[in-house]
């Protein structure tokens, strides 16, 4: 396999649609057209959102760098004969208005037989068999197939704490795959809080309303004891998604890697550079599976001290680079991985974004077989079918077995040329969840 | 107006389905038909479930009495030639099946730039603009829209404490009815625990993910103390259904039956027998309503006491008969109210399911002037209008003039002939909803 990097660089941008009140005449587009290329504004859709007698009204789809490109833009389009601005949507604000989710039903109430069904008085008659073997439940109710998703907001994406309202949004974007993945009914619950008791008892409360939790952008280290103390509390299986999704779709792209190199992945040293809630997550994934020795460096004594009583390797950054075939860092630190410090023949993954800690194209100059950054490592690819597959099995928790099996499984279903496969193959999803459910049943990774 | 009583008497009875195999000649599907005539068995609707070379499968729905009346149709059916039996299905429990309500996502997840719009990178934005000002969360989330439907269980329609996840499948009719009727955003939220301390930490734990508070099927006392204190904790509103979405739904009837009669409530004194959540409820919000004199009974010295203390004169059930005009009963004895206590003349309510106090007719031949039974007193015709008005409006809590302003709506949607409206209709519940917004917004009944 030849060297791969990732080369289509972005920057943040925004997104804009432009509604123009456009001439219905022929060469007006074109003009708009020209025009918006000069100023380098990436078009995307063009939609005729309404006509007129003699205009039409476009919605036009822009990638911009910033604000600022924004406003040369509509500056440049004052200046065009038989062109207006309408409006101007940002079309990430227009997709969460009233936000992304809904409980709904899954039976339409159209009559009163119907109404008498799910309600009183017919409704008493599942209510007694539950009462009498609780187990019905699973059966009758939507208990089995839904999971809380909670978060006290103190590591929402790169953001940091910003408290669980303002993370609300990326819950909601959870639930969404969710649903649309794998049809998990997927219930945000926003705690506001630090305090791990606090929030323990609080999950604690109300977690016969869930076949599982997932704990999603808690920081560490709390992330660590709040998932332990609440996988032993508890009958149902508990993640946070930061720890171990991520490190199963590593586990796949590096399954994946070492396999096309022709090399085993098990007889590899792995260095983790930043022992976070990912790399801490990773290094336990890869020991679990195997590697031959896990170093790992962080900033925090209390992370190497972790990594240590896990049979981890906790050593400077230097070391991490000299000794390990392959490197997988999530510092959140761009930049952090000089160019001397690079193996020939190393396998590096540098996960942060937007920025990672050695660019990829840099690495492979610098002599490393195969690097690659963060943008396709989409934890998006792991949690639903692992959950899916574990409310499948009524799995009490999840086992290294089970995310194990989830990452020869997304190893399994990528394409040739590519890390891991598509986030919107239903079907990755349906087999990541059979492995898992298998694994859980079995013990044994599929 | 004359004299009203509920005639369509019903014993609780089984819904079936037969999927029946008939032979496809003309006449087979008479002779069933009358065969389940003749034992007595109601038919409903009949399908055509598929079809062979010489037969049809049919899936007709029976209303039978018991078990035992089942098993007589299916025996009689055995004699019949060229008619089998193929599968008997129970209607309710196929509705339950799964569960009845989701969470779903309200976008279609299809291409790689929607999933940048509502998960990483694009969602970013919008945290950051809550993180600003949490006021976007109502726009930007789903929060403003949800309700979380709260129960531990204790007294779950007629059956008692029989538990939370005994209680879900009613937990889920309530968000169907939400879902359904004025398509807000329910979640159940099931806690194992009869400590209203416990319950009340669990539920301002969560509190920040929704917008409010639906107390369902908790037991009193402890009912009365739970929706306080969290009333009182949380700038959300918060409502026991049992207290007061059927004492709304009563004083709308009474506003109907007494404007029918040409008599004015509010000069008349009402009588409340039982005073558990339910008849506490109606006390309360005929007393703010503004009637004469409230006068009721109970066998629990506490919930005498409790009337008192909000105004209302605790007496014995001679009295209340004796001194009341309005008599409401909500006690689950059948037969309490004897034909010599009912006062010419009297108005009343004898609600409990499904066997009342007095029988109407029995009451009117005793003299009342008007009586009914519960069996169209739902208080789904008023929790999901005055939640949504509250949502609108934004309202902190649910306040009498909210509650009143839903009851002179729903009195105002009531056909002729009829006690209050039906509970499919949607714009029932929207003027409801309107009518509670108003009054959120100027504390008045509209």
């Amino acid at each position: 396999m030849a060297p791969t990097t990732s080369t289509n660089k972005t920057q943040p941008k925004i997104l804009r649609i432009l509604r123009l009140r456009v001439t219905d005449k022929p060469g007006f587009l074109g003009k708009v057209a020209t025009l918006l290329g000069d100023l380098d504004a990436n078009i995307g859709d063009i939609h005729i959102h309404s006509q007129g007698p003699d205009f039409i009204v476009r919605d036009i789809s822009l990638q911009l760098d910033d604000e600022k490109h924004l406003q040369r833009v509509q500056d440049a389009i004052a200046h065009v004969d038989g062109v207006d601005v309408e409006m101007i949507i940002d079309p990430v604000q227009q997709v969460h208005q009233g936000g992304k989710i809904e409980m709904r039903s899954r039976i339409e109430l159209s009559s009163l037989a119907e109404l008498r069904r799910i309600y009183t008085p017919g409704v008493a008659q599942i209510c007694k068999l539950i009462a009498k073997d609780r187990n019905f439940s699973k059966e009758y109710t939507s208990i089995s197939n839904t999971v809380a998703v909670v978060t006290n907001g103190t590591a929402i994406l790169g953001l940091g704490n910003i408290g669980p309202v303002a993370g609300m949004p990326v819950m909601e974007g959870k639930s969404v795959l969710f649903s649309e993945l794998v049809g998990i009914s997927a219930v945000p619950i926003l705690i506001e809080s630090t305090d791990s008791d606090y929030i323990i008892e609080a999950v604690k409360a109300i977690a016969p309303t869930f076949g599982a939790i997932h704990l999603e952008d808690i920081a560490a280290p709390e992330c660590f004891d709040i998932e332990e103390r609440l996988q032993n509390a508890l009958s149902i299986p508990v993640l946070h998604d930061d720890q171990h999704a991520t490190a199963i779709v590593v586990l796949g792209a590096l399954l994946t890697i070492t396999q096309r190199m022709g090399i085993d992945l098990g007889s590899c040293n792995i260095g983790i550079i930043g022992l976070g809630a990912a790399g801490a997550g990773i290094a336990q994934l890869l020991q679990s599976f195997g590697a031959n020795k896990i170093f790992g460096t962080d900033l925090k004594q209390a992370a190497m001290d972790r990594l240590a009583s896990r049979g981890g390797y906790p050593v400077d950054l230097q070391t991490v680079m000299k000794e390990s075939e392959v490197v997988v860092a999530t510092t959140g630190v761009p930049g952090l991985i000089k160019p001397e410090m690079v193996r020939a023949g190393q396998v590096i993954l540098a996960l942060s974004n937007p920025d990672p800690e050695i660019d990829p194209d840099l690495a492979i100059a610098c002599g490393a077989k195969f690097a690659a950054d963060g943008r396709t490592i989409n934890n998006a690819l792991s949690f639903p079918g692992l959950f899916k597959g574990a409310l499948m099995s009524g799995a009490p928790r999840f086992t290294d077995a089970m995310k194990i099996a989830a990452a020869h499984a997304i190893a399994g279903q990528t394409k040739m040329d590519n890390l891991v496969p598509s986030i919107l193959d239903r079907e990755v999803h349906k087999v990541v969840a059979d492995a898992v459910a298998l694994a859980a049943r079995t013990g044994e990774p599929a």
